[in-house]
């Protein structure tokens, strides 16, 4: 289990013009801790993925603005940078979420006393998103309790895609925490880890945070998982999700619905693990309307790896080579076996989602 | 269009002690050619994969027993020799075909003029393959024509996973034989490359000979297919096969399961192209009972790649990091639209194939 007190983001203890985050481009190579001192810095932390995964996204962006404040303590310089903000990641909704909390916390507070408002809150949404992940992992971890006893104390193989972790997260994750709960409770867990190409989110992110936490796992490419279900070797698909609709559609990293589609071939429950605050409750049809991020050609073309003790970067690719980077897919709700949010876990369809946040029935 | 004598595998033509080969793990940055002098640098060559690809490895295998004869030209030499390198990989029926065919020829031909008669067969094998893919190319490109015509000329959009191209076999390969001839008879072609980890066939084969010829092409990651097909960007999906049974079950590069899998969830016909030499007319059940290779960790965790104009290999996950490694999966006949053979096109049936086959039906 990740430590109790592990963060993604804190503000540093002895310098509050400071907010400090680990920057996860470099794991699992190096452990760095990375200052933003202006809330440019947490644009360009979000935006070249120093931080990613939707909740933290959604913090990073609310730390980003009481560094806003701190430069230029108005309601309008602080709704300025939201602007700018906004435009850093296109597809997670909690970044809007995030932004839109701050500015109406903001504009009901006024110039007076902004920092410390937005401070307080940026600690909230953290504080709180803590306690989101603590509800995702008590409930989730019952869906692998019942898969143990039903194997008889045997292992229950999770495959998950990316990482839903406590790097996504300010601790224990999306997709993860039942993951981490159940170890807790004593349950024979073992996780099979997508690599999760382009960015490598698998092999960088979660088989370092699982090491880090004691969990049996084996990293495989993203090919892999079906024929591994193919051949029993995959009990159950947790996955996070960076925007959810209203009818339970879920848009994830990129490979997401081809492991859904598998799962689904061959009889094995598909699960997302998700906040509420990624629900985008305006949006009914996800392969309609949700936006998929066009990234960089050289997120497939280069790749940095270890050689000879020093992080290098390497061409994999011919110079040249035409190259399409969609950085996130859409599963169908037909496809999920249920949805893990913090209040309990429901079907992935309007009726499932409001029996468990009935006061979203006219968002 | 390949060059007409384009080969991937011949004799050397001032010094017929030595089979010259395309070292294959060095594209597409260096284009280096390989002399194999004895039938254990055939063995190497399959194995550490300098050479890949069914009808490749066949061909090779074949060559192998050629300069096993010219070491000791008796059936016993090249008996031995044989069984090593049957050995050499598990799941390519192609190898067997090609040992079991020049082992007949050399109990039939005797001692005598031994490697002579291997020579020419090993020869023919290779011409036969080039007579097989075009036959492939003849037949496959009529399904491209027809979706040309259907979209009024528009661009033809074929999605591919790993190589199954000239370099996989002697000049042509079996699922880019299609596109080849398509693109020869004018029809406007453009190819989605899976990049295919953890070998990386795709982005550093597929890309380099398809822009070899001139075929408009975009690499992705092997996440990005079942998007792309979600949004009518794939009009048919051709892959080519390791092994294909009686039933139409077809093993071919982890992976390419998946992608069948969203062709069918997305309406899009999934062709699989294959000389017959491929199929193994014993197995009925592919899932059950071909045998899936697991390769070796560094696959994965280690890659590739130029940095500063040097070839450089990086390590991209941690030390210690647990990896599983299947290199095939099995894509069930159920999934596949219709294989494309150098007969013509069937369906993925026992039915289809002895329709086209009938001599096989006994066997």
């Amino acid at each position: 289990m990740t430590a109790e007190t592990f963060r993604t983001i804190w503000l540093k203890p002895d310098d509050p013009s400071i907010v400090q985050i680990i920057d996860q481009r470099l794991l699992p190579h190096e452990y760095t801790v990375h200052d933003m001192r202006t809330w440019q810095d947490a644009c360009t932390a979000i935006a070249d993925m120093y931080v990613r995964g939707a909740p933290l996204i959604g913090a990073t962006a609310a730390w980003g603005l009481y560094l806003a404040a701190l430069a230029t303590p108005t309601v309008a310089a602080v709704t300025a940078a939201a602007e700018a903000i906004l435009q850093s990641r296109p597809t997670a909704v909690n970044l809007r979420w995030a932004v839109e909390r701050i500015l109406r916390l903001a504009a009901t507070n006024g110039d007076e006393g902004l920092v410390e408002a937005i401070r307080q809150d940026a600690q909230a949404i953290c504080d709180e998103d803590v306690e989101i992940s603590r509800g995702l992992g008590r409930h989730g971890a019952k869906l692998l309790e019942k898969i143990s006893r039903r194997k008889n104390g045997g292992r229950v193989n999770v495959l998950t895609h990316c990482n839903a972790g406590s790097l996504a997260t300010i601790n224990y994750g999306t997709a993860t925490a039942p993951i981490y709960f159940a170890q807790q409770q004593g349950i024979d867990v073992h996780v099979w880890v997508d690599e999760t190409r382009p960015r490598n989110q698998g092999s960088q992110l979660t088989a370092w945070e699982l090491a880090e936490s004691g969990i049996p796992h084996t990293l495989i490419v993203d090919n892999a998982g079906g024929h591994l279900m193919q051949h029993d070797e995959v009990d159950i698909v947790i996955t996070g999700t960076d925007r959810t609709t209203r009818t339970g559609d879920v848009a994830n990293k990129i490979g997401t619905y081809l492991k859904a589609l598998a799962a689904k071939d061959n009889g094995i429950p598909f699960y997302v693990a998700l906040p509420s605050t990624t629900i985008d409750w305006r949006c009914r049809d996800g392969i309609r309307d949700i936006p998929i991020e066009e990234r960089d050609a050289e997120e497939v073309s280069h790749i940095f790896g270890m050689n000879n003790g020093k992080l290098t970067r390497v061409q994999t690719t011919m110079s040249g080579t035409p190259i399409g980077n969609p950085a996130f897919d859409v599963t169908p709700a037909r496809l999920v076996s249920g949805l893990i949010t913090e209040r309990g876990v429901c079907e992935a369809s309007e009726d499932g989602l409001l029996g468990l946040f009935p006061e979203m029935v006219d968002a």
